[in-house]
């Protein structure tokens, strides 16, 4: 029996209706197993600026400091991305959070889920058993280096990492892939910059102590066609901040549905979890989103806390909404289910 | 009739076979249109390392200068991939020449060949009809900022763009978008990166100049996503180097083989035309290459010296080719061509 003490970010948009949905699961897994889950909520996001002016306050910042883990359902708003040259943008809230978290390690599995192979836009023959864990930098690189503009009106972003920076997530990711096939893919540009170049040496030099891994090296350009071409040639793919936000957004293209891909985010100390998706403000209030993504974070969650057999009995009781199709319109045209009614349904055969 | 030079830099692997195949193309248009082209052939890349130490030795820029379009094969080899550490390297050779000759705009047409749409791992009905245009920027942004070590270890990428360098390139996909179905996408990272939000200002500036194009913002992560969800949507696509470099080279799964897409750089003077693929050492000189990508590279030179109907007629006969099945194996593999077969085809539909 555990005790755990999780700080929730429902954020903005669809934010919170699929966090009240994972959520709802993690009580039945709390009923079910008899844990304990505190929830403390707090805002992040456009919801924060709107309340206080600040996308991350402080009393969020210590609330996740306190936890033992955090739940993120999504941020971000349209007014922002029209205004470029807003000075508080929500985006920098989750960007501050993951620094002051030290959150340096995304992971997102990938995975062709059979019920639904005809929903990818990928031919099922191509993703059939497709199963890759993808190890994104997050706390580096072009997203945290200095930034701004000259006096003649020239704007930069300069990247830059560190050994350190390299070795801590390469370690992760080479230790993942022990317990996997064995397969690392180091995906950079090295042909062209330097970072890149010291992304190859760091994983070079680590390669020797993880004699069971094999290594292989791709370019992010081919990196970006192959994810597409073969998706099965993939175990674990390590990659830099920018890279990975491109590369794993462009890999869930092979679930059929981005509202199925969950994430966990570590780091020194409390791990983060959320889906991948954004806040798709289109959707929000509507009932139509997919709140798979969040309850299969809060999987992650409970492995994370070394609760495997809760873990599973989360997947599996996803992977039975799937096969029952109760499912939100995107993954069920003729017989759509509310967010509320997946939710429960899942947390129902918990 | 006329007379042009054009200096050929047919590069590493599978770049001499596709080019031979190219030149044979354009031979034949100079003969039923009664054109000269003269060829000048020179060293780049990874064969100049090893004939002269430089990856674009001198007398190969004079003569780029000096002609009046460059047809590049490709470039590159796996004996310098593995060692990032190599001080010269086949890549140099190829950015220095896109700076010296001040080719800011590198123009890749993306379409999916009704005869080849099972050849795509993408479903043909999400593909069909597909026409998109994409303008990445050659010449700035992160590949040609500062780059290097600091003492304690740590490698940095500067990236930089100036309001000069964006509106310039920017200006020609406004154009482009007139002359089509109207539709501007500028991909970028504004709620992240400084620089990408100079792009949209720059874009957002130019736009009432241009009323008949509608303009929309995708960030490159989305974008990633939706070339491949949905990429008829598509028209005209706009993005910086970095970006421009994985967007392209994802969009091309959907033609179904990278051996068909084509690309123009263009900029102050001389224009480059080269296949988008690289040099594929393994298929060298086993005649598998597909030849069509530089071919239709040749199409582009001759649009580009104003010889439309010339250009008509090579993708004519490239479509000869296409609905024939007259392909390398990639595309037919029941009765593979040679690169050779693939290439005289196409010459005598001239
Ligand atoms: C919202 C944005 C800043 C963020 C990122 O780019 O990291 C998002 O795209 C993500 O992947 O979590
Ligand atoms: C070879 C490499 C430097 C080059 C680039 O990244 O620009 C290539 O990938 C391309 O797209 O032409």
């Amino acid at each position: 029996v555990l005790s755990k003490k999780i700080t929730v970010l429902a954020g903005d948009g669809i934010g919170p209706e699929v966090c009240r949905e994972a959520l709802k699961v993690l009580d039945a897994v709390a009923e079910r197993f008899g844990h304990e889950f505190e929830y403390d909520h707090q805002l992040m996001g456009a919801c924060a600026i709107d309340a206080t002016g600040n996308p991350l306050p402080d009393a969020t910042l210590q609330a996740c400091y306190h936890a033992d883990a955090v739940l993120l359902g999504a941020i971000g708003d349209p007014k922002y991305d029209n205004d470029p040259s807003a000075p508080v943008r929500p985006e920098q809230g989750l960007l501050r959070l993951r620094k002051s978290l030290g959150l340096f390690a995304n992971i997102r599995p990938v995975t062709a889920y059979d019920v639904l192979l005809d929903h990818s836009p990928l031919r099922a023959e191509r993703i059939q058993g497709t199963d890759m864990l993808i190890f994104r930098e997050l706390t580096g690189g072009i997203y945290f280096g200095q930034k701004g503009r000259t006096e003649d009106g020239s704007a930069y972003d300069h990247c830059t990492y560190s050994r350190e920076e390299i070795e801590r997530i390469a370690r992760l990711a080479f230790q993942a892939a022990e317990t996997r096939r064995g397969h690392l893919t180091l995906v950079d540009k090295a042909n062209v910059l330097e970072t890149s170049r010291l992304w190859r040496e760091v994983v070079q030099q680590l390669a020797p102590e993880y004699p069971a891994v094999q290594v292989d090296y791709l370019f992010v350009d081919n990196a970006a066609m192959q994810v597409i071409l073969n998706p099965k040639q993939f175990d674990v793919i390590l990659t830099e901040n920018m890279f990975g936000d491109i590369i794993s957004d462009e890999a869930s293209v092979i679930a059929g549905s981005l509202g199925l891909l969950p994430s966990a985010s570590v780091g020194s100390s409390v791990a983060l979890f959320e889906p991948i998706h954004g806040s798709y403000p289109q959707a929000a209030g509507k009932g139509i989103a997919n709140p798979i993504a969040t309850i299969l974070s809060v999987a992650m969650l409970l492995e994370h806390f070394g609760l495997l057999q809760e873990a599973d009995t989360v997947r599996a009781a996803v992977q039975k909404a799937l096969h029952d199709g109760v499912l939100t319109p995107e993954l069920n045209a003729d017989q759509p289910h509310t967010t509320e009614q997946v939710g429960s349904y899942i947390a129902f055969q918990v």
